[in-house]
């Protein structure tokens, strides 16, 4: 017996579509909205945009902003007293995978009620959260179709996964023109989370036949849109194929799980405090390497998803090829980087190592992976 | 401004996954539940192995069975008031396109009240739907994921197109498990719709990206898998296979609507009551030779799909490919007749005809048809 689940929001997508924002929430029966974003997505005007709409239907509003990239444990429990203060009903995020995060975890305390810690790992949330939309101001995280929410747990300095068929909202918004105002290190560094997902959804072991449309379907579309999306920010063509790569990446993960590479990266998070897709990069081509031999094919698969190799080739030198072509995009787009260049020391490998094989992700990770083998990793990486 | 809406139901795909039934509609809050099927499935057995899961959750059941292929009002009428006499507060349907329309339209005359022909169209259902969990036991209708429910009105021998997003289905348990107790002659017939809702979607004015990877990888599931299903009921491989390509095209036409051929085969359904499949595969490829020169990259790509044609060559000669290929698979599992051998007289070609012009699925046909060109691929596809 070998049953998959496969669960996914009602998804509004096209350039202009933030002004479906209005009615998409009133029809959820919310009268009163909490959204939640951050400073850069306000500066950029996205989320006066939002409230425009939201009022316009009819709908009271409450903005909550005090947060920060790889959101922390604090910042929720804030959040989470705002909310229950204001009066509102249902939870709206404009921004990218931090505010959304941000608001999934808002939700659970909402209703739930105790600390965020007792909710991590699987399908420990009970009751039912307060309707959710969600619009991403990147095209990376995946949040607004996902199961997963990850927040830094600031006393232990690791993210925690609270994964769970609850944090899937109700409706994902996803508008390509809020990514013109995204910087081109953060559409490099979001474009590169999104290949991640694609990569680790598509060789997970929890990967089925509906999952792995999504993910090939992303990995064909970063690696034709991403360097473009990083050298010429105001590409329509590109921001919105860069938009439907994250979906479809984020469709992905959030029902084939991820790998070894968001295990060790999600500490890495905790520990450092820099973009998650720049620790990606450097993580990524190096777990490649560690689980070619457990899935050759699905390797030769994505290589030819990247245009890299026509199917005569012989089955490892194929596979191979995929790594080369992850390595080349993240040349292209300035990630390139060891992992000591962003700040993390040999010292600490041993712990990060020891709290990455705790972490939800590495159970669907192809090959078995021993600390001996993380840490080795963690080395190669640095 | 180009906004697309996608939604569809939770999935449960797998050998086994029957078994879902219960745990699922317990968790939709249903107490008591109505259960829609026919006299084949419920010989087959399939009811009564749903009825043990769902009393195994401690529900309570009532079965309703009287219904027939291309089902009709009457027969929705009177489900809606054994529905109603019966305190039911959830609805399940195990079975084919039918059953499952069937159970769509009871649903919504049991909170929205007066007659089906009130919500013909498009988005005329206004009152939310009891929960409804859908488990198929054909590969082709891909009713359990889709906003449709197609009904015939026996007074203008016709069937009516209902589209709403409320009868999207709340789970769909797809068990291939199911598929081994249908005939050769339905596989074949439900297989022959499903290939015609992946191209009929593909080639949509509404396709989506999110809907093409649907519509193709069904399309190329039922070019490699269908003829095995037919030839050998008992192949779990081409099975699995069907019902998965089922459900990847019923997700593809739930969100990208179909064309001309199904706005053609529901007048001939309405009219002579054969196999909906049938119908379709005596029309499809003539709708194809129409449809060609409108979009001859969609079809080039159909063609490579279906694994007839390189990038190489030239278009127009590439797009006539897909033809081909749609008139071998028709061959080979014994579907290539004629309307008049279905039972087709000539006579009742131009009433068919106005009423196609008024089926909601002949709006998203990619090339605009006049009376005189649906007239026209009538007589062709005699």
């Amino acid at each position: 017996m070998n049953i998959s689940k496969f669960v996914m929001p009602e998804i509004i997508f096209g350039l202009g579509s933030l002004s479906q924002i209005g009615d998409s929430t009133l029809r959820l029966g919310a009268s009163k909205v909490f959204v939640v974003s951050d400073e850069g997505v306000i500066n950029a005007g996205w989320v006066e945009k939002a409230l425009h709409y939201l009022k316009g239907a009819g709908l009271g509003t409450e903005v909550f902003y005090s947060l920060t990239t790889n959101p922390k444990d604090f910042e929720v429990e804030q959040g989470v007293q705002k909310y229950l203060e204001s009066g509102c009903d249902a939870i709206v995020a404009v921004g990218g995978g931090s505010p959304t995060d941000v608001a999934k975890a808002i939700a659970i305390l909402a209703t739930n009620g105790s600390r965020l810690q007792g909710y991590e790992g699987i399908n420990k949330i009970s009751h039912p959260l307060p309707p959710m939309v969600m619009v991403p101001s990147t095209a990376g995280a995946g949040s607004e179709v996902s199961q997963f929410a990850i927040i830094v747990d600031t006393q232990r300095k690791l993210k925690m996964s609270i994964i769970s068929k609850s944090l899937v909202p109700d409706i994902a918004i996803v508008d390509p023109e809020l990514l013109i105002t995204k910087d081109a290190k953060l559409a490099a560094a979001t474009g590169m989370d999104a290949l991640t997902h694609g990569i680790e959804s598509y060789v997970s072991l929890a990967a089925t036949p509906l999952t792995d449309i999504h993910a090939l379907n992303a990995i064909r579309l970063i690696s034709r849109n991403l360097r473009e999306a990083v050298q010429n920010r105001r590409d329509m063509v590109a921001n919105t194929n860069m938009a439907m790569a994250s979906l479809s990446a984020g469709i992905a993960f959030s029902n084939a799980i991820l790998g070894a590479t968001h295990a060790m990266t999600h500490q890495v998070d905790g520990l450092l405090d820099e973009h998650h897709g720049e620790a990606n990069a450097s993580i990524l081509p190096h777990v490649m390497e560690f689980n070619l031999p457990a899935c050759p094919e699905r390797f030769r698969e994505i290589a030819e998803a990247m245009g890299k190799v026509g199917k005569q080739m012989p089955l490892m030198e194929g596979a191979a090829l995929a790594i080369e072509a992850v390595r080349e995009i993240i040349a292209d787009i300035g990630l390139d980087k060891g992992l000591a260049e962003l700040g993390l020391e040999n010292q600490f490998i041993p712990t990060l190592s020891r709290n990455a094989l705790n972490d939800a992700c590495l159970i669907t990770n192809p090959r078995n992976a021993s600390i001996e083998d993380i840490e080795g990793i963690f080395r190669k990486a640095l």
